[in-house]
Formats: structure tokens, sequence, C-alpha cells
């Protein structure tokens, strides 16, 4: 436990939570559920099963610096790694491998988004098990990967062997990563077929020894690789910050599914089934909520339904909401802004904030 | 004109425009239609081509009275009749005769309601001014009638006879008032047979003399009457107040159309065509308001509408309203109440309001 070390990264938007999360607060910082915790408390709760406090980093947008000290101050400055610059994942890994490297050279390394809910800890705690069982024994990359429930555009899937034997009956080696069916023009048909083929949606959680993952990125990603080991020296200095700013300024926007996972061999992946949701939408949070017997979720406590069937509902507790002959739809109320979407359309919800950059109308995104 | 005198009815709570109408700032006094002049500041400019502004007499409830010396600073304390209870159209009428008695026993009296909508204001004037003439020259009670534009069961009709001679072809005498059909029940059906006997809609304007209108008082509604009655002598003096509020304590409620129109013998109506609207409902504000190529009414700035028809969306120009997908609901949105409702079923929202009274969630309403 002591060489176990996680990584939450925390840098999103999440536009497509619009208009509760916003760029100034996303919705890795909101207690979206009502529970009185933010997503990003939970998932660093859920941490601490894993490894001590002392080796959890978050790596944020510096914009947001604040809100995690805020949420999360048993964290020193030390922890919480500022990005200067969206760059996707593969920067944010290289540059908390390059950290965690001087402080422990054997780590292990637990990768996962902030924002994402697991209903069952336990066995969530399990399945990380099974992977760092098997990160420990054999130099391998290992990434959670959860039974769907329903054909879903929204996510990528994984497609893994069903005959080699493993170290344990769920953990399977990976074939083939399928990205993200395109959304308006494959509608549902592809994700179907993913299904169908036994695939399984890819969680963007990853868990590996630090060695591995070191040289994979050496391998697949030199041109971001080169530009961390840079810093060898500075890191956990004084010089850190000002060797990221520059860094962060040259280095190229890359995935870590795109540049390495799809490109590297030793590839293995935990079947889980934890009540996993990336709450990538309003419709997976409508699915995770608790509903009222005409299938309405709603977040706050002054909404009155007439006539309503399977609408997802947020609003402040201050406001009234009342809702007459209303089905399938997302209503969001906050301060400044009001949304109504139907829920089939929800997809639409980015472009409609991609709307509001065009039409510089800032101030609501 | 000097004897002209203009009684406007301003007690009303408008609770089929909720949210927007509340109980401490009904219809009237909001500037609905967004033109910078509220509704009752509209009909009082209207009533300036008829008659002097001292002529002009607003009734409203004793908590508006400080909301029409805002919006109307013209008048004098004397102008506005305080009313210490909602008693309906026969007492507020009853309470301005016997002023307006002491002050021009040869007035002849407009009565309107404060918060309807006339787009036409020339062809107003002109079936005013038959209504004027013909009181002035017969012993009669006169109402103004609005060509119905569509089947509409939020109003009353009025039948007429269409052989006998008036001094004007637009002038008709009354053969019977019909109540608004009962909404759930009959639906549209009893006001489409009452279009198709060439019924009118009641506007709820009246014209009279001062001395026919008393008459028919003392004759059809002596129990309202004789309580008024003894005030002679206190109005427009201090102890007018005094007396009124003891009167409205034991005063019936009483409409004026059942209790004196439908029963007075000599009544004629002008069959008008000026563009009118009793704004009654969302729905009706709706079809008098500029729509985009959608069909969808919009009374705020700040509004993006994608794949939306039909709506009428009101909401402060200081948030923004996103809709994707919605058609033919009405949603509004204030400070503190959102209101989302099916057009079709927008005589529920009266129903609604009473709920929140109910339930004793009366700050919003």
């Amino acid at each position: 436990m002591q060489n176990t070390y996680c990584v939450i990264m925390a840098g999103g938007i999440g536009s497509r939570f619009w208009p509760k999360s916003r760029t100034s607060l996303p919705k890795q910082f909101i207690d979206i559920m009502g529970t009185g915790q933010t997503l990003i408390q939970m998932t660093y709760s859920r941490f601490l099963k894993l490894c001590p406090k002392e080796n959890i980093l978050v790596v944020t947008h510096s914009s947001y610096k604040h809100l995690v000290k805020e949420q999360l101050p048993e964290l020193s400055d030390n922890q919480i790694l500022c990005e200067p610059a969206r760059r996707n994942t593969a920067p944010c890994i290289a540059y908390a491998n390059y950290k965690i490297a001087e402080l422990n050279p054997n780590a292990t390394v637990i990768v996962a988004p902030s924002d994402h809910l697991i209903l069952k800890e336990e066995e969530f705690v399990k399945a990380m098990d099974v992977a760092i069982n098997q990160v420990r024994c054999e130099s391998c990359l290992t990434t959670i990967s959860i039974k769907p429930t329903r054909p879903d555009t929204g996510y990528g899937y994984i497609q893994f062997d069903t005959e080699e034997a493993t170290s344990h009956a769920l953990l399977k080696r990976v074939k083939t990563f399928t990205e993200k069916p395109n959304l308006m023009l494959a509608k549902q048909s592809k994700a179907k077929k993913v299904i169908k083929k036994k695939g399984y949606w890819n969680s963007g959680m990853f868990i590996w020894s630090l060695k591995s993952i070191m040289q994979a990125m050496e391998i697949h990603l030199p041109e971001v690789d080169n530009l961390f080991k840079e810093g060898v020296g500075k890191y956990n200095t004084p010089e850190e910050d000002a060797f990221i700013q520059e860094c962060y300024q040259v280095c190229p926007n890359e995935s870590i599914d795109y540049g390495v996972m799809e490109k590297a061999k030793n590839v293995y992946t935990v079947l889980s089934d934890f009540g996993w949701s990336d709450l990538g939408t309003w419709g997976s949070l409508y699915t995770n909520l608790q509903q009222d017997d005409q299938k309405n979720a709603v977040l706050s406590k002054n909404v009155r339904l007439y006539d309503c069937t399977t609408n997802m509902v947020s609003s402040s507790d201050k406001k009234l909401v009342v809702i007459q002959g209303l089905n399938d739809y997302i209503v969001v109320d906050t301060d400044d802004v009001l949304l109504i979407c139907k829920k089939e359309d929800e997809q639409q919800i980015k472009q409609l904030v991609n709307d509001l950059k065009i039409n510089k109308v800032d101030k609501y995104i």
C-alpha cells in the first residue's frame, strides 16, 4: 500500500453537463448527486482505501487549484499538479509519472478521472486489487473495463481475449480498443454490434507500475516523453512550476488511449461491474438517480410535477419549479441560465455551449 | 367630454398569469408586453382620449394603492378608490357611482378593466363614441362586445337581436348573456355553437349614464345598492375611508354581469373588432405577440431556441434561456419561480396556484 500512488485527473470542463458545470466550476467540483460531497471529494475518499493520503496526486488546470485546495484541504501543495493548459490525458500522466519517479521509483500507479460515479465501492476496491496484483507481477498496462448495461454511443469499447488464461478470472488480455462510435451518423448500431462481440466500456481508469508506463511512453509517445524528461531534477523543487509552464507551451495534445494504450502490446483489462457511470451527460446522471413513480429524477426540494414522466430536473432549492405535462426532458435551472432539452437530444448540449462560444456570450459558459 | 367619466377596475390578481403576475404585483401593474408601459398605464392613456384626466377613477384593492400612485402619478388621491376587500365588480361599480354622483350627477360613465390589450385605439374610440351617444339619448345600459376570432371557452358570450333597427349599424339590442362554458366538461363544443349563433365575446367594458346604472342597481341589486346609499354625504370627504371599510365588511360578492346585466331589460351592445384581448392567460398573450418563423413568442432578449415551435417564453433579460426540441409550451422564468406548462393545459395554472395556497407556500403566489 505504501508503494501505491493515485493520480486523480481533474482538469476537465464537463461541458455536456452545462449549465450546472461551468468553465469556472466544472462538474468534478460540484455536489451533483446532492449527497453533500462533490465528485472529486468522493473520488478522493474512495482512493484512501487503496493508498495513504500522501500518495494521492491531483492533476488539474491552474485555474482550479483553489477549488482543489478548498475541497481537499488535506492535500499539500506538492500533491496538486497544476497544468497551465489543457493537453488531454497523456501529458497529464507524463507529468505525474516524472514527479512520482523522484519520490518512489517502485511505485504502482492508479490513474483515474475525478468525476466518475461508483456505487459499489467494495467491488471497486476488489477490481483495483486484481489490477495492482497483476502489474506488480508482470510488466504490463492495465485498464478497468465496465460491463455495459445498455448500448451507448458515448463510450469507447474494449474487446478482450476470452480464451487466454490469466492470473484472475476477471483479468483479460486486451485485443482492441474501439473509439466512441460517431454519435450522429452511426447512432446506436455500432455500439450494439460491439456489445454483441462482448465489448466492455472503457472506463478511463488505468493501473500500471511506474516503470511500465514510463517505458511505454518512451516507446510510443517520445514527443511527449522527451519534453517531460528534460525536467528531471526540477520536479518537487521550486523550479518545477517554471519548467511546467514552458513545457506545456510546446506540449502536443494527446490522449493516453490513442497515444499509448492502443499501441502497447501487453495490455490487460479487469472486467468490472461496480455500479459505474462517468456521469458524462445529464442522461447518465438520470439513470443513476432515484426516480419517483413517474420515473422523474429530481435534484432539488422545491419541484412540483403534474402529469410529468421520465424527466431530469435540477434547480436551486430556493426556486420553486412547477411543471405541467412534460415528458422526457432535462430541465436545469441555475442562477443565470435555464436549460430545457429533450433527453434524447442531450448530445446537442455540447453544441449549444459551442454556439455560445461562437457568439461570445462566454459569461454563461 | 367634460361629462364623461372613466372607471378603471384594477383590483384583480390575475392568477392565470402566474408566476409573472403575483398577489403583490398583479398583471395590470406589469409591462407584460414589453412595450415600456404597464397595462394600467396603457389603459389610462387610452381613456385620456375620451375624458379629462380629472374624470378618471381607478378602483383597486388597498394593497395596490401605492402601485397605482407610482404608475399613474397624475392621479390625485381622490381619484383612487381603495377597496378593503375583493367583492367582484358590482360593489366596485356601486362605489364609483356614488362617488361620481356627488361630483356630477349628469355623468356618462365608462367602466373598464385595467388589464386588457387593445391594438386599434382609433377603432376603440369609435366604438366608445357609438355607446356614449346611445346612452346620452336613451336610458339604457351598453356593453362592448368583441367579434370572436376563434372558439374560446374562457369568455362569456353575448347574443343580440339582428333584426331591430338602432341608431347605429354596430349597435344591437342584447338578447342573452351566456356564461363562460364549463371549461373541462364542455370543452369547446358550446363555444362553437354560440359562435354559430353569432354570439360575440363579452368584453367586460360598460358604458351608461350614471342615472341609468344607479337605477338598475337599485332595482336588481338592492342588497348592494342600499349599503352604498348609506354613505351619501360621506363620499369625497375625510369620512369616506372609514365608511367604505365598514361597508365592504358586509357587502356581498357579486358580479355586475350576473347581478345587473343579465337581468336588466334595456341593454345594448356595440359590436366591435379593435384588436382586443383580455390577456386572461399566457395563451391569449401568445396570440397577440409577434412570433418568430417557428411561431415562438419570446418576451426577453436572451433566449436561444433550437428545434422549437409555437412556444411562449418569458424570462428576465439577465437570464440566458436555452431550449432544445420543445413544442407548444409556456415557459415562464422569474427570479423565484420557473413554470413550464403545456400550452393546451394552461387553464391548469389557476389550479397549480391553488395547490400552492393549499400547501401554504404562499411566498411564491
